[in-house]
């Protein structure tokens, strides 16, 4: 199938209708769009005709003539490739953005662009192959720091991706659109269609992990900001003063609260004679993880729970600026590791309520985000229906 | 005249598009919004008989049939009430938003909401009477403080105006429709309207002076967050530490930076041997202003200097996190008193160049604001006009 867009304003607001809502009849479209009966009709063949838009089935009866539901067609297919810094998820959803397969690899972005991409390229053909998906309507690609026009700029945490093009990499092998963005927005734009953010037209999302990044919803939609890197956190300086940063600065909010950054305070913990627990794991590995933190202050240990309460203090107070500047309706924490989060919580928490501008906080819920792993593939195919799904 | 609203989505738009630009033939007023020639007659002919466009008089002729220019009516008339702390200033604009007539006088907003709203009325209505103007067609009213649902929220600036029903006050003596938000909101607006944020869709508008707050235009629009509190970081805790704030707690960004807080750091350092330029003031004038503050700086006194870079690195490094987080187009000071802001610019532009994120700053320009005091009668007005110019 060559790629097929909705034809018109109408069209479009028809087919996000149906990946965000699933199949519904006539009389339920006609009612959500406020579109007469004739209009609807028209645009619904329109869109058989070109193979975005199928009959389900019948539905449920309202008494009258029985009417049948219409979806999106099984031709409509989006493929979600993650980039993390050590692993490679890739992902193939239907046009209501359910997960058909999916599959993980270990890759470190180290290794440059080429091999990772391009073995991002074969996973999306395995998963292609299993399903027996011939074409793609379009791919959405999620990259662990900044991007721009489909290119990375972040030299310091993807050294050697700096102007590699990316989404020319993948739209040249996959032949079809392919939509970049960094990977706090692409987990922004997956809560918004499968988590909290369903009921919540303007939230924000923290993402916490190796990478530090924030995804601002307004509206319902993801903002990008004037240059495309509104939420671009992870070098905000905390003081003068404090440890060295990828970036080549100091005392960076990523530097403090990234994944290497709580490993750094850790194994200064378990090197010192604070933390026996740390110490043990220590010698036991050889290094310790951002796991083996969560794991030492979930089982008590005085010295990790003071280390992790002190990055999640650093958290809040970033935070309740952000919060007091931008008023979200709910704050969406997510990206760390399990069990990491939680600990984390209660600390952000209690420094936000305490000290952000009583309006602005006085009912935000600030919550653990509950889709884990799926939120990044669900909001990658997001990212592509996005662009595929608007008037052409 | 009875209010008057558009009545359709493509009305609404025309009399926006009227009041943005000014006076337009139908030819230009057809291509600018996409609409037939016959749809637009008809929606002009409706609001002409509805009093709310006029014919101007005669277009450039471009070689064929002449055309009339269409405007908005003399019938509309907003009114702009700016509360600050110490002075109200009412104006009366046309359509356009240009200023008709305009007062301002000292007013204590210590001495509570009554005697404050009540003298804005009187000098709404002499300004009414020295125009002719019969009836409002909406007022917007700019409160030195954050405001929810037309009410006073903020008891730290205006002790007795908290749960005073600023906007229902207005409208039962005024008549028409009142719009009442705060001042930096108001600001951010008439830059839309009037200044450099005509050629931005995104911009923060940083205010400074007795109060302290954002306003920030997403798209356009002024964004108001999930509780009409976006912006708010008055009460932002620059550290754990620090000067008392009216607010009760300790360290808060105005306790800095805003009027009061400058005037307690230039008293300490007049009343040590640092500054002979602000012990000399103090002697003759019992006390000191900002006004002073910014003199004694601008004439080269040492310790002032000092004291100005101090409180403008503390705003930058505030602005360092917002910016990284909103990405916006160009950010604009206003607020402060004559000759202060540009003091405080090039500190600010120092700390904000040298640690945002290189993609959010590379192109952002950091202005203060060109409009001065007509910002905020003319936000304001805006502000009335926004709600009036929408489909009713």
């Amino acid at each position: 199938m060559a790629l097929v867009r909705p034809e018109n304003p109408q069209q479009a607001r028809l087919v996000r209708l149906l990946r965000d809502e699933g199949p519904r009849s006539r009389v339920e479209l006609g009612d959500l769009l406020g579109l007469s009966r004739t209009a609807l009709t028209t645009e619904l063949d329109r869109l058989t005709a070109r193979g975005l838009v199928e009959t389900a089935g019948p539905a449920a009866s309202r008494g009258g003539r029985r009417s049948s539901l219409l979806r999106l067609s099984g031709g409509v297919r989006f493929a979600s490739v993650v980039v993390a810094t050590d692993r490679v998820t890739v992902a193939i959803t239907d046009g209501e953005l359910n997960v058909l397969a999916e599959t993980d690899e270990v890759a470190d972005v180290r290794d440059g662009p080429e091999p990772v991409t391009g073995r991002a390229v074969e996973l999306v053909d395995k998963l292609r192959a299993e399903l027996g998906v011939t074409e793609l309507t379009g791919v959405g690609v999620a990259l662990p720091g900044p991007v721009d026009g489909g290119t990375s700029t972040a030299p310091a945490v993807l050294p050697r991706w700096q102007r590699f093009p990316v989404r020319d990499a993948f739209a040249a092998e996959l032949g079809c659109p392919v939509l970049v963005d960094n990977d706090a927005n692409v987990l922004a734009l997956g809560e918004r269609h499968a988590g909290i953010g369903r009921t919540v037209e303007d939230f924000l999302y923290l993402k916490l992990g190796t990478a530090i990044g924030c995804g601002l919803v307004l509206g319902g939609s993801l903002y990008r900001g004037a240059t495309s890197s509104a939420g671009d956190i992870a070098h905000l300086p905390l003081g003068e003063e404090g440890p060295p940063c990828a970036c080549g600065e100091a005392g960076c909010l990523e530097a403090y609260c990234g994944d290497v950054g709580l490993v750094r305070a850790a194994l200064a913990v378990a090197r010192s004679d604070r933390s026996p627990a740390l110490a043990a794991r220590l010698a036991e590995a050889g290094g310790l993880t951002v796991a083996d933190v969560a794991a030492a202050a979930t089982a008590g240990d005085a010295a990790t729970q003071l280390l992790v309460r002190d990055a999640a203090r650093r958290l809040g107070r970033v935070l309740v600026g952000l919060v007091s500047f931008f008023n979200p309706g709910i704050v969406v924490i997510g990206g760390a590791p399990d069990g990491f989060g939680h600990l984390l919580l209660s600390e952000i928490r209690g420094v936000v309520y305490r000290r952000s501008a009583p309006l602005a906080t006085g009912t935000m819920p600030i919550v653990l985000s509950d889709l884990a792993g799926r939120a990044a593939v669900v909001g990658a195919a997001h990212l592509a229906s996005e662009h595929v799904f608007s008037a052409g």
